[in-house]
């Protein structure tokens, strides 16, 4: 089978103002530099991205705040499933009428332990009553959700839906996991959440990943992904580990937002919203190596 | 420490008509006879109530429902919690316009593993955005939400906010804990949530309960509670052990949902939406004994 292109989709983080409000403004900024950084598109609004804590209308305006930025649609993949089919539908149908490549699909996740008939139900209806045009890409991350997407369940929702099934993110960091997806669903395109396991995804036939850490590190894991196969693979993974490894041992999602305040040089990056708590001043000498490894942001 | 009132309040379920949207009808339908059973009041928009699998405005409508149809909104007290604290104000404020008696209130309960202080800050955002006239009762329920409410973090709320924080129910099923918090914060009302604890939690200081299978047994665990102290309450207890004991034994929401269409002879009730599936025709024996136990629905 021949390889496909791999990919670096950023789940961009959602800024906030002091007053915890939707910062639209640094939103765009940071997008725009991502996709200038090397990025081939964005997953906005996921588990990276607070999404769970916004309101319907905040995500609804956040993505068109995108679009209107001169964002191209068929670059974005956003985060759309919530608990209820419903709501998830709202979300899905909005992103699919503003032209996005995709979306990337929670299943309903208060509830544990649910039949997967159930989580069948719940995709279908959802793809039901989108319509024709909706791409899913199915988000497992069965640590946040509760829910997996079983490999079975997948193989159920493609047989159902062809290719409206357009992929999967595989949260899991489990790559025996990953690697079963491959090999049983090589039509879809399937991520890795880490970019340390973009050579083997791209050597089993996935589609690259869509990664936290992305939103500090897009040249560096661009670079990975530019350079694999040469002799420069060493090396570009060297870099993208290590910042990686240092993010891993940090409250993630305050860590990612202050080290972009921190390369930005704008400290109104670093707000988050409960359930999180600003990154303790304690973890500020990681954070500044992981900058430093990344390098800073050039003008735009 | 004098005995506080011993109260029912009921999880009423959510109907849904055969493709799936909100049936108000029979949702004031079941809400009535519930009341007229002889619980204290209810408690709709739960768990049992599949309130995650409802958009916020099918939840709004829902609770106007049951107030524009004559029950008194200081016997309610409605689930409120989303993982968005924008929601979660929304539908509390609206709650308290509508004159509730609190609300029922989830963590934020996408994110694991997240800080006390952050859930702290989630729970304090909410009640000063919707105000003084708000009373919150907590929601203990860490095998759904994956966030506990900790002892520390009632302590911490109580502290803050006074009498506007009324109430915790424990749905951890960990005696042990209701009892910690009974004895640890006498000024708040907390119920258990199974009625074969009544007795237990009645003689702790508690408030009662709130007990998915009072859908269906509500005239059992009122007897329960009015029995308690006398030469009658063995047998309350033991009739209401019976019919929880079945229920535990089947897929709780889609057993109770059949138990109450056996009961009302009305198919229209057994409705679920997804992640759940319809109960199986192979648990219809154990159904039958529950409702036999409960006896019948009388005519309104």
């Amino acid at each position: 089978m021949a390889a496909r292109p791999i990919e670096l989709f950023v789940p961009a983080i959602t800024p906030f103002t002091a007053e915890g409000a939707l910062d639209l403004g640094r939103f765009v900024a940071h997008a725009t530099w991502l996709l200038e950084s090397g990025a081939h598109g964005l997953a906005p609004f996921g588990t990276t991205s607070e999404a769970n804590s916004l309101t319907l209308a905040e995500r609804k305006a956040g993505l068109e705040a995108l679009v209107e930025a001169g964002i191209a649609p068929e670059r974005l993949i956003p985060g759309t499933g919530c608990c209820s089919v419903g709501e998830t539908v709202d979300l899905s149908a909005h992103a699919t009428a503003l032209g996005c490549k995709g979306v990337l699909m929670l299943p309903p996740f208060y509830y544990k332990g649910v039949p997967e008939d159930g989580v069948l139900d719940a995709f279908s209806q959802t793809i039901d009553q989108v319509g024709p045009d909706l791409r899913v890409y199915l988000y497992h991350i069965p640590q946040m959700s509760g829910v997996p997407i079983t490999l079975s369940l997948t193989g159920r929702l493609i047989e159902r839906f062809g290719d409206q099934i357009a992929g999967l993110k595989d949260s899991s960091g489990d790559w025996s996991n990953t690697a079963a997806v491959i090999a049983e669903y090589p039509q879809i395109d399937t991520y890795s959440a880490s970019e340390a396991l973009i050579p083997e995804n791209a050597a089993a036939g996935g589609a690259g990943c869509i990664s936290a850490s992305s939103n500090v590190n897009p040249r560096g894991i661009r670079a990975l992904i530019d350079a694999l196969g040469t002799a420069d693979e060493l090396e570009a993974h060297t870099q993208v580990a290590a910042v990686r490894t240092i993010f891993e041992g940090l409250p993630l999602i305050p860590a990612i937002k202050a080290a972009i305040a921190q390369q930005a040089g704008d400290e109104g990056f670093a707000h988050v919203r409960p359930p999180f708590t600003r990154l303790s001043n304690d973890h500020t000498a990681k954070v500044e190596e992981a900058v430093r490894l990344c390098g800073g942001r050039s003008a735009p």
